[in-house]
């Protein structure tokens, strides 16, 4: 089930062959970051994490300096912030291209400094090297006080999901930038790492991850893990940001499908059993923030978008694996996306358009 | 004179701009590893690294898969090991070509097990991208108890200097490749994190740095961090690894040269004050180990080989400035430390040939 997303059966391949700490509390693909009990201090846990910014640079996604410095950052601070962590600093490796301008250099250095400071976190050191291309890895280090991480799994049937805030920026950016061939990022994307919502989740949870890769990505792989599937009891125009609907009736897209495409928004994606959804409401106003509420988790694998919508495991897969950034065709996703749904026979009338 | 050195000089342009974290206790190129006080316990130190394996492959030092995977880690152990860390464990970032074989990622793969398994320690997680080449970036964490990390500084004028084994086997696996262009990797290039001889070295050492990057360049940074020199009181012959010193000769490059040039073999060089040695030698023979004595501290700045070669700051600026990797001239840098080596009216009878 996890094999049939290609990315999962990479990284199962690629780990194979790696030894595996006894100190990890965390299983392959169970958790946004890699949980470690601290040697000496079993109460404590160091959460670590690591992620690249290439394919989004290669592809002409990113282009923009400060946008690549503030999303080495963001990108690894959301890992932590989806296992409940508190960062003890990053530590940032930068390939630099030959001959980059002093402006490009501190814009991307600027991104980097402006996403710590609004994450309240610090650059504890780095590598520089140099290449024809530019290509940034963060590293975020994490502690977790002794209450239980938050997980991927596990969770159960009926349970309430929630998203910590309105979804589809990520992909109305990208929309902008493949379709439009907008290269200005007059789209404000600018993802913050839900640090605040994470930490206060870990009383009531029973599973999260952020949606790095967009909702549809997310809720499969939640969906794989614990063997259960979602509904959405919202319209996506309730769960989509006001400015990336904008983009969708902008660019013709159906809404839905800027939860379905794979560059996401960084929000938070939880499951929360009934009997705790008191503790959720009570110490998310107290930390001074609003879970949104979109549906639950089902028996049923798979979507299913209120009566409107329904796509299988397969289909799922299908959309996961589908080779966005290298398609030559720059309509050919969008293409698929619509042939989906037209073949789901959906009532038009309705307010998908 | 820290800002003489490009390298210095860049990574004090990139953290400028970067908040550093209140509890991180070494400051800019005081240490080999950053090393941050771990929150709730004053009594521990997280150490933690980043290196990435980049301009090795673009220039073609290393073509082979198992020694990128390999390098990968250890590059990052040496880091560790020079501040006298215990690893927890380690976060391998890949992009890999698209279209890699099954034989080349089992090999990288193969690489990164072995350094580990041979090191003792783990792989916690990663990240994967695709692109049209191949990088990789570690990161390796790790835990140092209640007594002070070692650092590169503060070493005093009459200290004695060390090295914790024979040196010039990356320069001599470096000259095979880009003087004799051998691209069978048929030279044992593999290099160890003296993880073991860092760990026993903080009772004793007043400064530890690894030869990552050669030894004139470690000596180099670690004098103008702490406003001293060395002389070496051994010949060359005496420093250099068998293997490697056949590898001088079959090149004809002068043995210094080995030790002179910027692709290290990730050794400890550790300066022990008079009083302490008595220590070093207790805990090098009970840990299992020998301490290689290479010379002294001098109040004299730069490097001197006995009386026949001495090198100023200044020289020793000239040599790391020196963009070896991006020369399109394989022969630019042999011939420009041989001018160095002829204006110094050198006794040609005497070993250095």
């Amino acid at each position: 089930m996890m094999q049939q997303i290609q990315e999962n059966a990479l990284i199962a391949r690629l780990s194979a062959l790696l030894p595996r700490s006894p100190e990890q509390v965390n299983g392959l693909h169970e958790s946004d970051a890699e949980i470690v009990r601290f040697p000496g201090n079993e109460a404590r846990l160091i959460a670590v994490t690591t992620d690249g910014i290439v394919e989004e640079i290669e592809s002409g996604l990113y282009s923009d300096p400060y946008l690549v410095g503030w999303m080495t950052v963001m990108a690894n601070l959301s890992d932590l912030a989806a296992v409940g962590a508190e960062p003890i600093g990053l530590l940032i490796a930068q390939t630099l291209p030959h001959g980059i301008s002093d402006a490009d250099l501190t814009s991307l250095q600027t991104g980097i400094r402006d996403a710590c400071l609004q994450a309240g976190t610090t650059i504890l050191g780095g590598d520089t090297n140099f290449s024809d291309h530019l290509q940034t890895t963060g590293t975020a280090i994490g502690l977790l006080s002794d209450t239980p991480p938050l997980m991927r799994v596990r969770c159960e049937p009926g349970e309430a999901l929630y998203c910590s805030g309105p979804l589809g920026v990520g992909n109305a950016y990208a929309a902008l930038r493949v379709l439009c061939r907008n290269d200005q990022d007059s789209f404000p994307y600018r993802p913050s790492a839900r640090l605040r919502e994470g930490n206060s989740l870990r009383s009531c949870a029973s599973t999260c991850m952020d949606t790095s890769d967009g909702l549809f990505a997310t809720l499969d792989q939640l969906g794989r893990l614990n063997g259960c599937g979602f509904s959405l009891d919202k319209p996506p125009e309730d769960i989509i940001a006001p400015e990336a609907l904008q983009v969708a009736v902008a660019t013709g897209l159906a809404p839905w499908m800027l939860l379905a495409a794979p560059h996401g928004e960084f929000e938070l994606v939880f499951t929360v059993p009934s009997d705790r959804i008191s503790i959720l409401e009570q110490t998310a106003e107290r930390t001074g923030w609003t879970p949104l509420r979109i549906g639950n988790t089902t028996r049923e694998p798979g979507i299913a978008i209120q009566n409107r919508l329904a796509l299988s495991p397969d289909e799922l897969a299908r959309i996961r694996n589908y080779p966005m950034n290298t398609a030559a065709d720059r309509l050919a996703f969008p293409s698929f996306l619509a042939g989906l749904e037209a073949r789901r026979d959906i009532d038009q009338t309705m307010t998908f358009h």
